[in-house]
């Protein structure tokens, strides 16, 4: 039995925290908050805190705070020498403080508030100085049945990037399909089941074999027709880059 | 039962043809194609022929061809006054030739050859001149479980392209990110819980309420830490675009 103690109360924290308890391989024997009345409501099922000095022995502390509180509140942990892991994409290993065990144990997904996810679908980055830590953290996460990859923090820095562009970047361009079809009396619905195979599409397919379009074809008239129809500037500029950068990738300029 | 000619054994001619084949409520009475081994492979479920001037009579003629070959195909049909509809998101209804009852059946998703799809997920844009021609492409999209929309031609084509925002673009920025991770040796796969779930998560939410990250907090040290990250230039570039739309929707400037 793995016995963890969970730090913050976001997103993330709650989170980890449903997929933890439902594991029969962990126990969450506290969960430390700054304010309390974000734990309150599993004061039945754990033990919780706002204060630092009770912290409870551990074999793993998982720290889901906001990265800039990262350094300081590991520095400020009443003990040394025990695993702690931050569960940031963007800090290194060594913003731990250096009296502890350190590790990183970050989940590669979005988290939507109050929508459980399950944890087979949030591969989980794994990152420690000592071996036998390796070795917890990923037992840890197959305890809750998260896929898991062995990631440094350069890799990891990397992938937060690249989960900025199949995530933020993305999810901006429905934004932008969105404003494009209310302009119009459109129903965005039209366009959810596209948007959903392309997704899905390259589950068999990589990118570069499931593109299509006008783009890819370098099909002048159809791209000259599109940026005539775009009535915003920003939407514009946005669709001419990004066909240059399709037309790049495959070899049409 | 309705009677249905195809046009055209492209990528598109071949999926319509499998799924009304499917229908009970619909008979392919023929299929057309300029080159007819094309179409050899059915020649024992329905006619064939490469030759317009032998084409059966039918209640509606789907003409699933290049966008440039609709106007000249559909202006050489040897009869008048029958429901003539084309496939295309771009094209007018008016591109077909007037001699014919007009109508557009525009299916608007991203079809892979050889991978088979329920038109369940094909939302069809239904567009025609006449009454009686609607109802009957309504009637068509049903017998293969399509949803369908009434969308006139601005509007199609204006979904035309907020459909290569959601599909080519989006697809693009995959390819990006698979481009990011493989300069590091980290496995893609890592992302692809990621790319679904963001597919996923504007099903209930809409893309504005759904998006997070960097941009949206304008959160300049993640921003510019991940601009330093890019090695590529044009990466950096569509960094910075992207992320400036985002913080304009968002109000963050």
């Amino acid at each position: 039995m793995i016995q963890v103690v969970l730090l913050g109360a976001g997103n993330v924290a709650n989170h980890f925290y449903k997929a933890l308890k439902e594991s029969e391989e962990v126990q969450v024997v506290q969960w430390y908050s700054r304010q309390l009345n974000k734990v309150l409501g599993v004061q039945n099922e754990t033990r919780i805190t706002d204060r630092l000095d009770t912290l409870l022995e551990a074999d793993v502390y998982i720290m889901a705070v906001n990265d800039d509180a990262i350094h300081e509140l590991s520095s400020q942990l009443p003990f040394q020498n025990r695993l702690v892991v931050h569960t940031s994409g963007s800090v290194g290993i060594h913003d731990l403080d250096k009296k502890l065990r350190r590790g990183v144990f970050y989940p590669l997904q979005t988290f939507t508030k109050d929508v459980d996810i399950s944890f087979e679908k949030v591969p989980i980055c794994i990152e420690a100085l000592e071996k036998e830590d390796l070795v917890l953290l990923k037992t840890l996460a197959e305890s809750i049945r998260a896929p898991h990859y062995k990631i440094n923090t350069e890799q990891r820095q990397t992938l937060h990037v690249a989960a900025v562009f199949v995530n933020n970047f993305a999810n901006q361009l429905y934004r932008i399909a969105h404003e494009i079809t209310d302009a119009k009396q459109i129903p965005f619905d039209i366009l959810k089941p596209l948007i959903l195979e392309t997704a899905q599409k390259i589950d068999t397919l990589s990118p570069y074999m499931a593109q299509t379009g006008p783009a890819k074809r370098d099909d002048k008239k159809t791209i000259k027709r599109h940026l005539k129809l775009l009535e915003n500037n920003d939407h514009k500029q946005l669709y001419e880059l990004l066909t240059q950068s399709i037309k790049k990738t495959h070899g049409r300029r």
